[in-house]
C-alpha cells in the first residue's frame, strides 16, 4: 500500500464548523479557539468567511475575529483562509490583510442555484472577474463543491468536474479544492474521480474536503492519498453537521484524520495534546456536538 | 480499484453485540431480533456463545434461544454461528444443532492469559483436542484475536499470525477469522497483515472481525477487500463496545458496512429496510446505544 509519506490537515472548524451553529458564539471563545489551533501546528486555518450577517448571522463578526487572531496566526506560520462569495467580501478580506480566499461553486447545477442564486457558468464567470480585479493582490483558492454527490440527485460528470477544475487553474489558481458536500461518496466514488484528475493535474493540485455523513471519509481519504492526494480539509471535533439533521456527522473530525495518519507513520506537523484542548474549548463554548472517535476515546466527550 | 462483486456478511450483534450488556435483555426480545436479522438475508448469524453463565450472564439463556430460533433461522437458510471456549460448550451447541463453531484464541499472549488464563499455545493445544474430539460432527473456525494489535502493547509479528492460521487450516479448519479485537488497527497494518496471509492462504479463506474503536473500521474494509477479501462480520446498531468506555464504538456496524458497500455496487443479498427493523427492535429492548451513521441517518436513533 503506497501513501504519502507526509500529508497537510487544514483545520476548517472556525469556518465550516462555526457557520452552521444556531447559537452564536461569544467572539472571546472564536478567538480562544483560532489561537490554540494555531498552536497546534496547522499550517493553514479557514478561520472566517466573509457572508453577509443576514444570511450567516455566525460569521457577523468575521472581521473583527480575524484582525484578533492574525498576530497569533503569523507568530505560529499559520496561513490565514477565508470564504468570500463576492467583491465586497474580498475587500473586507484584504482589509484584514488574509492570506488566501475560497470561492466556491458547486458542480451541481441545482445546488449551485439553491446555495448562491447563480448557474455554476455564472458563478465561473464571478469568479473569473474577481480573479481578473484582485489576483494580483490575493491568492485564490476554487472549491468544487458537490463534485462527489449531489444531494438533489443531480449526476455529476468527472468531465464536468475536470472543466472547472481546469476553469480554475488557467486563472492562475494553485489548487483546486474537491468538497463532498454532503458525505454522499464513497471510496470507488471518490477513486474514480480523483485517479482522472490526478491523472491530468496533478496530486498536488487537489485539496480534499470530505463529510462524515455516512462514516466513509475516513475511506474515502484512505483512497485519495493510494492515489498520491496530501491535502485534507478537515474540522476539530467533527463539527460542520446540517443544523436540520441533528446527529449526522459534518467535516470529517481532524483528530480523527490524525489519529489514521499517525498510526500509518504519515507525517502531518500537528501536536495532538494542543488539538485536544482546542477541542475542550470548543465543546465549552460551542453549542454543538462533538462527533468524533478521538474525542470520546480522549476526554470522554459528552456524546451527541 | 479492484474489489469484490459481492461480500458475505455475518451478523454478530446477538453475540458480540449482546454480551457485554450490562442489564439482561428479555428473551422474547432476543429471538425476535434475531428471527428479524434472520429475515433480512444474511447467510450466517452468530447467535449465541455457550460459556459460563457466571462470566457472561447475558448468556445464561444462549441454548434456549438458540432452540427458539432454529426453525426460523432454517426457513430462511441462515447457517447458525456460536462462539463456544470449551467441549462443554461443543456439547451445547452438538444439543442445539448449532452449524458453525467460532473458536477464540489471542495471539497476544497477554491478552489471551487475561481472557481465558492460558498462553495462545495451550489454547490451540486445547483447540485440537476439541477437533480431535468433535471435527466429525462440527464445522469449527479459529478466530486470532488481537491478530491486529493488542490493548497491552504486546507486539503482534505477522509470521506469529500466520503460524497460528496455518496450525487452524491443518487441523480442518475452512475459514480463519482476523479480529481488530479493540479497534485499534489502520489501513496499512491491515494491509500489510492480510497481504501476507492472502498470499499464503488465499483470500477465500479469511473472515474479518473489525471494531470501530477510533473510526477506522471501514477504512480497514476497503484496505481488505483491495485484497480481495470478501467476509466480514459486523454488528447490527454497531453494539459491542466496551462496557467501560462509555460511548466509544463497538463493532463495526453492519447498516455503516452494508451503506458502504451497496454504495460500491458490492452485492451483499441484505434487505436493508429489514436490517432497520431489526436496529429498532434493538433500540426498543436493548440497553445500549446505537453507534452509527446510517442508522441515525434512517430513523433517527437516539444519539450515544
Amino acid at each position: 500500500m503506497k501513501l504519502p509519506e507526509k500529508v497537510e490537515v487544514i483545520e476548517v472548524c472556525p469556518r465550516d464548523g462555526f457557520q452552521n451553529i444556531h447559537d452564536l458564539i461569544p467572539f472571546d471563545a472564536k478567538v480562544r479557539i483560532i489561537k490554540k489551533l494555531a498552536e497546534a501546528g496547522f499550517k493553514r486555518i479557514e478561520a472566517v468567511s466573509f457572508v453577509s450577517p443576514k444570511a450567516i448571522p455566525q460569521m457577523a463578526d468575521a472581521k473583527d475575529v480575524m484582525l484578533a487572531v492574525k498576530e497569533t496566526l503569523k507568530e505560529h506560520g499559520v496561513s490565514s483562509v477565508a470564504l468570500v462569495p463576492n467583491a465586497r467580501g474580498v475587500e473586507t478580506a484584504l482589509e484584514c490583510g488574509v492570506d488566501e480566499l475560497t470561492y466556491v461553486i458547486s458542480v451541481s447545477e441545482k445546488h449551485n442555484l439553491a446555495n448562491v442564486r447563480r448557474t455554476p457558468a455564472e458563478s465561473l464567470e464571478q469568479f473569473k472577474a474577481l480573479i481578473g480585479e484582485y489576483g494580483d493582490k490575493m491568492r485564490f483558492r476554487l472549491a468544487l463543491a458537490t463534485a462527489l454527490g449531489c444531494p438533489f440527485g443531480e449526476e455529476i460528470r468527472t468531465e464536468r468536474v475536470a472543466e472547472m477544475a481546469r476553469f480554475g487553474l488557467e486563472l492562475g489558481c494553485q489548487e483546486i479544492m474537491i468538497a463532498d458536500t454532503v458525505g454522499m461518496s464513497n471510496p470507488a466514488r471518490t477513486h474514480a474521480l480523483m485517479s482522472a484528475l490526478v491523472k491530468e493535474f496533478g496530486a498536488d493540485t487537489f485539496v480534499m474536503h470530505l463529510h462524515d455523513t455516512r462514516g466513509l471519509a475516513l475511506a474515502n481519504t484512505l483512497a485519495c492519498m493510494e492515489l498520491g492526494v496530501h491535502k485534507f480539509e478537515s474540522a476539530a471535533g467533527g463539527l460542520g453537521g446540517c443544523p436540520f439533521a441533528p446527529g449526522a456527522a459534518g467535516n470529517v473530525a481532524t483528530e480523527d484524520v490524525l489519529n489514521m495518519m499517525s498510526e500509518m507513520g504519515i507525517e502531518t506537523g500537528i501536536d495532538n495534546d494542543i488539538l485536544h484542548e482546542a477541542i475542550e474549548l470548543i465543546e465549552a463554548d460551542v453549542h454543538a456536538p462533538i462527533v468524533s472517535h478521538m474525542a470520546h476515546l480522549y476526554h470522554k466527550a459528552p456524546c451527541r
